[in-house]
């Protein structure tokens, strides 16, 4: 893959594919030249869009693909029959090492069921994490993990910390993120005990991390923390509390407007700074959401989205193919796995005298 | 206490305390006029407002406490030395009876600690919750346990429910509210196994209690169900994440509206509605959160409450001293053990046949 980046596409997974996907790839064709798409899908529906839109031409390559899996598509049912179908296949192109990234707007228990089936997980992670965009005060945040597991011990914490690090800095490139562990108080004998433990591990595994210990829902959006390391179940829940609010106060915005004949003078000269913050704060308009912890970068878009935000996502594949986030992460839990060992030993000698 | 309600008031706890005390009590005063309070604390600090608050001085009685817990106490120093403080003697009023509910704005973990240690835990109640009230896109929500326990297996979610419930049809008159879990999804197989343990014994316990089901975090602010029940630390997570994002929406919108000429003057116009729509979406500006399950009613105002949102705490305290609540939550729970007696004899029989 030296030289040319090659991404490869479920060209048919998305509520409006696959036209969204070919508009996303032709205005991501205008930012980045050097990349190539591997488009899997029907050609008798892909080719039409290509020909419409001739920067994406010059970059897709269609690969047919027979069927497409559903968007309520249940997991099991996706592994049992999603065989042939342009995400099973997008996802084998990585496996193949073909391509350096799958970008996937399809069903998210789909793309996590096939892509751990067919990737594995990477040696030295026990659960892959998905990782979400947060747009906070000082920029944006990294949250994981937002729903792949719901629950995580200890250990699983440390790894989330360790991938959400690298996926951060190879998307802001900020060389040291800092990471944050979600707690209900910021004090060492708040929380759960796996999230004791984890801090202390953080602190005491000799890693190559900024640690800045535990931060509370608040400081998410805040920014207090560059990544943030949470359970699956407690990341999807402040996720999806967070979109909600967004949602409700966009709302109650738009009604306090139109609240009166003053409000709705102030409206008329107000709406076009009124329409930029509503896509500034809810995480829910970040495309570009990844599964960590595969033998292969796995990115999500969303399901609704348009064609810049797909063009958002393929910018989130390009830059973590370009980044060294493999290496990164494979060094810190090498550091990890020895302090564990270290730690075992440690604790065998005094067992033992 | 027939007739006359009597409330007993730390009045030394919270931030701008003893002042804000007798302010809130004057504006309640002035709406519910057949309130007493017995006001713990300082008389050289609380005689002087009372003089200069002629309402509330009708309806105060001034307790001479010695000393007043600190607003970053530790619970357990606060068990230790809180004896004789403002906070301690409030709670002793209920425990004697001679009042019907405490409300303090003093330190949160105080509060809970010594409410405990004095009033205990009410019959078929494992542990306390900490419910907010959440305001939504439909009115007001109530949200628990938001901090009192770390965890809570199915049970506990089950007594969180029947609590959440009758508090909610105390504060908002409404005769059946809807209670739903808190969850990753809404299917059946979603989620914690606690959770869905929880879901099918409130489903199958026979309580008096209107079901919706699972809830996700965006459900919370759209009002999906009047009672959204979690354990204390995904609570806890919601509601700072709201709170958060609430604060950090609020600060993007003034930012939006200073931005070019255009939106200034649309500022200009807009203030008042703008300032309006502040107020109306923040949970944190719901003041009277409670600490339930206690014998006795627990009211927790915000630390930093002026004189209006102390006096909506209180009135949290009048519309709960007023209510059936302890005897519905205590029919509610005879229900659930008498259907737990009943599964367990079931699953008995099943083993020995």
């Amino acid at each position: 893959m030296a030289g040319r980046l090659i991404l490869s596409i479920d060209g048919m997974g998305g509520d409006n594919a696959p036209r969204i996907v070919i508009e996303g790839i032709d205005i991501q064709a205008r930012r980045r030249g050097n990349v190539h798409y591997l488009v899997h899908g029907d050609p008798a529906r892909l080719q039409p869009l290509l020909d419409a839109h001739p920067h994406a031409k010059a970059v897709c390559e269609i690969r047919a693909a027979e069927s497409v899996i559903g968007m309520d598509a249940k997991p099991s049912q996706a592994l049992r029959q999603g065989r042939g179908s342009s995400l099973w296949n997008a996802i084998q192109s990585v496996e193949n090492k073909e391509a350096a990234a799958i970008v996937s707007a399809g069903s998210t228990g789909a793309l996590m069921a096939i892509s751990m089936f067919r990737l594995r997980t990477m040696e030295g992670v026990h659960r892959p994490a998905l990782v979400a965009r947060w747009p906070t005060q000082k920029g944006m945040a990294a949250v994981l993990d937002v729903g792949a597991n719901v629950q995580a011990d200890a250990e699983q914490l440390v790894e989330f910390a360790i991938m959400g690090e690298a996926f951060q800095r190879a998307l802001t490139g900020k060389e040291r993120p800092t990471v944050g562990l979600l707690n209900v108080g910021s004090e060492d004998q708040k929380g759960h005990e796996e999230i004791r433990a984890a801090a202390k591990l953080l602190r005491e595994a000799g890693l190559d991390i900024a640690v800045h210990g535990f931060v509370e829902g608040d400081d998410i959006p805040k920014g207090t923390a560059d990544v943030v390391v949470t359970d699956g179940f407690t990341g999807n829940i402040a996720l999806k509390t967070a979109e909600g609010m967004a949602r409700t106060i966009g709302g109650y915005v738009k009604d306090a407007m139109m609240d009166g004949v003053l409000a709705k003078i102030g409206a008329l000269f107000a709406y076009g700074a009124l329409a930029r913050f509503k896509n500034k704060v809810n995480p829910g308009n970040s495309n570009g959401a990844m599964f960590l912890g595969l033998n292969g970068l796995v990115v999500k878009s969303h399901g609704s989205a348009d064609g810049p935000s797909y063009a958002a996502a393929l910018e989130v594949a390009a830059l973590m193919a370009n980044s060294h986030y493999q290496e990164e992460i494979a060094r810190n839990l090498a550091r990890f796995a020895a302090a564990e060992r270290a730690m075992a030993a440690e604790l065998a000698a005094r067992d033992a005298s």
